[in-house]
């Protein structure tokens, strides 16, 4: 299990790697949203998500011959530019229906991309099959403690960086697909700034972690697939992931797709910063929510196909 | 005249009120451009431009009354949200065929907007009077010796930033109007990274400083107009920035308003920042350029209205 004393050595190897993305603001965004917020915009982390985090910490703890990685796209990417700045190999296993960009810049960082079929496929089945085949170390997009320890980095971040903005109390949204972000900022923020609470947002139809909180046990989705949200469209939280989420978060936000795209534009608009849909619900969730004081929105990825920037700009 | 005395008082006045941008880099946008390229991010700055920057620096310095500024518009908004940080007034002269964004975040940010006819009006002679009529302090969009001491801050950051990614010789390439930023970073650089050079960027058409470098004499533009770059369609550099330009600065790049375009779609698709298309010439020049060795390019802002960003996307 993930615990503060590995986000910290995470911290530490990510140093001169990683960047310290920016806490952004403006006060024209804080006019729309009638509250302040701040924007933690971990699309200009390297490969353009957070995942570098995870993947950069698990690579560099584990020393792997090899790896191998299934994911919508940005964990790919994570993966991929990590492996190469290692000099290790990395195998990429992708849904067929993710994002262009996503498959072209995974090939491009330089890893080898096995596509398939998400809803008649078992990526599960697959990876481990290749894993064995070619002696390669899965690296789990989530449930996998050395990935929740990277992430947690993002939430030390997000403690000096709002403490240095004089927020220390308020909620924290993030993006939840399977739950490493969420879980590993949440485990930051306990140690470090037990005032700010994390939130997770989800898309509508994907909204299986709020579901669980509010059932007090862990539910699942019904699709897997089909939300324009698609770096967060997971079947559920992870065995790691959800009791930690259980235990330190407040209630799930749940975001329409048009919410999603108009906090994308907003942010384009305001920030300057490039957010994909599933990077951008907690964005929305925060320009929508109810209640007093600041809110934090993690900006969680910006890998988006230029049509899907086009349609949020024209909406 | 400015000097690097003068840079180092700005960067005290501006700690803690400006952002530090990052340089950003990504290695799928290395492998278009054939070398590698860093991109100081100044779309990130408050306001959406580095002009936040040399405004905060002069009204800090000279701590008037009320402010009184003529802009495209960057300008205008750096010198609005100064002020209202400030608690004092700004009056802000706008051409009337500024991007509505831009007239719209002006007023939002508190400021009263003056609009006037870019092609028969003379915004000096609009300033002089106002100022005298109503006791306000005129900022200069670039020819003041703070002004140009507050955008000298950027290169202080880019030397330490370059020297930090390993890069101590090479170009730096700046979207170049009036000559404030391009000054002010080639009097920081003179000082603490005499291995970069700076090279001003300009729109084919409005390329008057390029011209003024090859003539060794300043040179004016025929129009005034006409160029989606409107952030640096200037008539001439200043008079204090041109003799700094003339001493300190490499040969002129003159870009097409398609290679602008282009780099901004770019800068969308790899390093998830949105550029305006003036902001986007130095990276176009980056592309574009021949020779060895690293570019470092200056984005030097994003506020563009959403048909832009469209019109670069679809293209």
């Amino acid at each position: 299990m993930t615990d503060f004393t590995m986000i910290e050595a995470a911290a530490g190897r990510l140093a001169g790697h990683a960047r310290r993305t920016p806490l952004l603001s403006s006060p024209l965004l804080d006019e729309v949203a009638g509250r302040r917020v701040l924007v933690k915009a971990e699309c200009l982390q390297r490969t353009g998500s957070f995942k570098f985090r995870g993947a950069w910490n698990a690579i560099s703890a584990l020393e792997p011959a090899g790896v191998i990685a299934f994911s919508s796209g940005n964990h790919a990417q994570g993966v991929a530019l990590s492996a190469r700045l290692k000099g290790i190999a990395a195998v990429i296993i992708m849904p067929s229906d993710a994002p262009a960009i996503k498959i072209n810049n995974t090939r491009a960082l330089g890893a080898e991309v096995v596509l398939y079929d998400r809803e008649n496929e078992d990526r599960d089945e697959i990876g481990a099959r290749l894993s064995a085949e070619r002696g390669l170390t899965l690296i789990k997009p989530f449930d996998m403690a050395e990935v929740i320890a990277g992430q947690g980095t993002c939430g030390l971040e997000i403690a000096e960086q709002a403490a240095e903005a004089g927020v220390t109390e308020g909620r924290v949204f993030v993006p939840c697909g399977g739950g490493g972000l969420t879980s590993g900022i949440a485990l930051a923020l306990e140690a470090k700034a037990p005032g700010l609470r994390v939130h997770p947002c989800e898309p509508e139809g994907f909204d299986d972690v709020a579901r669980s909180l509010a059932a007090g046990e862990l539910q699942r989705n019904a699709a897997l697939s089909g939300s324009i949200c698609d770096a967060i469209v997971t079947p559920q939280a992870g065995e790691m992931t959800w009791p930690v989420i259980q235990r330190l978060c407040g209630a799930g936000q749940v975001v329409s797709d048009e919410a999603a795209l108009n906090a994308l534009a907003l942010a384009h608009d305001h920030l300057k910063i490039v957010i994909e849909p599933g990077g951008a619900v907690a964005l929305a969730a925060a320009l929508a929510c109810e209640g007093d004081g600041p809110v934090i929105a993690v900006a969680s990825g910006g890998n988006l196909d230029r049509a899907m920037m086009v349609r949020a700009l024209d909406a």
